[in-house]
């Protein structure tokens, strides 16, 4: 057991991103050794430019690097086109990374994969990855690395679902865009915690938390609060009665801070890379009828402290600033 | 608009069919033509002599038929290893089969097929179809008489569910018993109300529920209490916190008689055949993303209503005794 | 061992289905109980047009039952727009349906699978299916009256093939059509002869084979020169080196009459139903490495051999006129 | 156009393997610039040890790298168990390894997809890549290197078929151990040569061939005749009557050297992934019916002209010892 906890972000970094990489980088037992992006809700380029905006506002200093342009089996999308840019905004962030200053940080001449590598093997201590977008990087690196599988010490993941989905009814986004590369993360023998939608969709930030991130939250809050307004505006379109937007991102970030927020279950989890309406279902045997279960499920949070991390780690890090 | 609703009732007639059977029968708006069995809690040979012996008990005469042994695509299944029978018992009724009196009424010449032809024929109106176990019956009989399709007036089934499954985690029994009979049914262009787990696991029997069976329910009621009794035993198995063990197969007859005590929204439903791990799955869009609505989902019920309409069945049949 | 073998002929009757029943009609060892037909070459009121027709031509007085509109799990096609008809004729006999006289006889009041059914009951000695369309009826039959396999001897069946196809890379036009009826009825447990492609394509009818049907056949004889004119402008089109078009659907019935014409051998096939661009495939084991054979597969004819079968029959169908 | 076609030979070197290394390193017009192994018809361990004895004994001073252990979605095989050892022997190369000295090279530092990127980046000229082992390696390059495909000239690989299979009725052995990878392949754009059974069956080594080894080819022909007897054995096991067993991996070289003898179609090809029988299948549209080509596809070779280029190269190679 060790003070912190070295973990690798990999992100398609969109609205909810931004506010998982502000609570773990502004939570003490988080040790962030590198970010690493992928295509997803923006295109890889789009959210790399992210990752180093948000980098430099919440004054991080680790190593970001490209990930994968597209799907293991799949063809490169047009972002330009793409049906989420009205929910992260065309530029991915809530159209507001023009407030953003320009990052004095550059992207890592390596990729994604070779970063994870580097940073697994420079680490004393065996690393959590904490993918929240689609798992095309973590899949590449098992299949590119896989004698550096042991020194991994679990996946904390946002995807899935126990039941239901929404990008399709019974498929949640990130493994949607990426099925296969969900296959190969599930069946890698490696502890997995899904935090599947069953769990993040009552990850809700309510209008009053979101008053809160003004108030306690400096410059840094106050761009949150400005991004997050038409990820708002979305969410009422949908469901006019819930609380607020879901932070699902955060979710993995954090149960790793504090299990206890984040309640899970064993359960046996498989991929579905064949059905013709059930694909990228991730089928959760909660009774683990025939298997042994394979991953911890979140079916449930505690919505109070949940958002109180991330008043929390606004405060710690504007305390720095 | 017609005083009573006629129906044709399609089981494999295990204790919660029992229920249903007895709520249709014992309610004036609806009109049993007839009934006709199939494999699936039991032998398609068992369901037969437990449809017969149920009739017998409850005074009601109509024509029972015999149906399919095994699914479109299956094999027979060898009953006396069945799984189910730690459900349903190993006669179908919970191992008080031997209680109920020798049937005067013989099964009919006719296979199930013909004979829900026959009845819907003869009908002057339109017909109701309700299935309650395996659709494979009623495959066979749109695939049969595809010009008799425009005497059904709507199938309402027990079966599947929009999120979950009992069987496996993805598959309700009936829909596992033969997904490619429920893939033609689902897209045979009927109106379709499925009545799936989403509600039925609502309809709970409670102790007390239990005890009104005897209350008012004279040697009828009596009976029912008895054949209850393991299928509470396996309910509190599984989940010791519950209410009682559920009534699946009487929500759709429920819903025929008040459709205001099952609360249900129009969807679009597919069945997977396909899928590796999500076969036979009921893939429901709640928002219809790309499709129309073809089906009425359940998704609640009034319980006590649900109940007290069984109740009433009871006294009504009794007061005929 | 009998004097005649005892058939009911299931057909989509376009050009070469009227060579295979010629060829039936016109062979003492065959006795056709019946014919039914099936969608497939042209939409089954028009093959079941046809079908009255040609008896009349042949004076074949056997019933005739209309069949399956349309495949198991498929939507009835609109056979104006189809694309058959420029292989078959609009008219599903090369254009030539308007020489031949109206028929006296009439379609059976019940359908094909009902008709099976009674010839199967009726005959004494067990029943060869000779199907030559897509399996649909057959598959239905053996669905709705499984008690009647043990009195069916075999299938012979035109379809499939062990290598290739020809509606598409792996499969032929008949399984194509309906290949969940195909899987149905390779699992029966029944004998097949499949005669696929592999041997039927050398089922080719020379230009002088042609001559010899005006030379030899007196009216019918006429009538099938002219009738397959068009067949052989497309079959040219196609190919323009091979020597003529292939009476595929007359393989079954050449190898019933006389089996050292067709060669075959043991093999275990399985229709795929599944894949994405292998569905309607008859996957063949010639090895059978994992499974016993369960069919007899051709695999090779006598060309002269089974031309000759034909114009014995002319001659014979001529002598009685 | 340019004097010598430099490749990278990528291969699970078995017996048939060693003789298309042979045949690319005794050619004047072939530049190997690396040889990559992966597993296939022996572990990966064993086959990087066959290729650097085998580049000891053919003097072939080139970069060696290991690659794969096991297929993008597959589990690691346990090779002491491996049916394959009684067709290449229980190391790979007919049980006469250790007939070969120790190699004076080492396997180099990097992985075979690293070796493959490197090679590429410091060709002048476009690289074609030959794999003749499941594709695993070369999909893992195409996607982690997708900005290195337009270096690549093109993939002229030994695997899949038109008609037929061997490990499977429909699927040829490399496409068989990793499907997936062969999808990736197929469908990333780039120009593709298949070499399939359909061609590499007539690949025949007849006795006299095998005779003409040790006449032509000093000790290297030596090594090759004894390696081949027990491949011979197998072969004539399968299949008394042909001519001698096939040199499936040299027909991609050899088109290579002279297109001429091998002759190609156009064809569109799709690998099924997703088929319950016809996985692996390499479904080829010889008529292109919907679709564009995107590879030649082999069907013919012209045997005494490709059994002369072996004999040339070890006329050759034996020049230089």
């Amino acid at each position: 057991m060790s003070y912190r906890i070295p973990i690798i972000f990999d992100t398609d970094i969109g609205v909810d991103d931004a506010f998982a990489l502000l609570l773990a980088a502004g939570n003490p037992s988080i040790d962030i050794l590198g970010i690493t992006t992928v295509f997803g809700n923006n295109s890889v380029d789009n959210c790399t430019e992210n990752a180093l905006r948000v980098c430099e506002l919440l004054d991080l200093d680790v190593p970001v690097a490209k990930g994968a342009r597209k799907s293991l089996f799949g063809e490169e999308k047009d972002y330009t086109l793409h049906k989420n840019n009205f929910v992260h905004g065309e530029d991915g962030l809530g159209g507001k990374r023009y407030m953003l200053k320009d990052p004095r940080k550059k992207v890592e001449d390596c990729d994604a994969v070779d970063l994870i590598a580097r940073l697994v093997r420079r680490s004393d201590e065996k690393v959590v990855l904490v993918p929240v977008g689609p798992l095309t990087n973590i899949a590449m690196f098992l299949l590119t690395y896989p004698e550096l599988k042991s020194q991994i010490d679990g996946i904390a993941l946002m995807g899935g679902a126990a039941y239901g989905g929404n990008y399709l009814p019974l498929a949640e986004a990130n493994i949607a865009n990426d099925p296969e590369a969900a296959k190969i993360v599930f069946q890698s023998g490696l502890k997995i915690v899904m935090c599947g939608l069953d769990a993040t969709e009552k990850a809700m930030l309510s209008k009053d938390d979101r008053e809160m991130l003004r108030v306690v939250g400096g410059s840094i809050g106050t761009f949150y609060y400005d991004m997050v307004k038409d990820y708002v505006t979305v969410s009422e379109r949908f469901d006019p009665n819930r609380l607020g937007p879901c932070l699902h991102d955060s979710v993995p970030v954090a149960w790793l801070i504090n299990p206890d927020i984040v309640k899970t279950e064993p359960c046996h989890v498989e991929v579905d890379i064949v059905g013709q309406y059930s694909k990228a279902c991730t089928v959760t045997d909660v009774l683990c009828r025939d298997n042994k279960p394979n991953a911890m499920v979140a079916f449930d949070l505690n919505r109070e402290e949940f958002i109180k991390l991330h008043l929390d780690a606004l405060k710690w890090l504007n305390r720095n600033q």
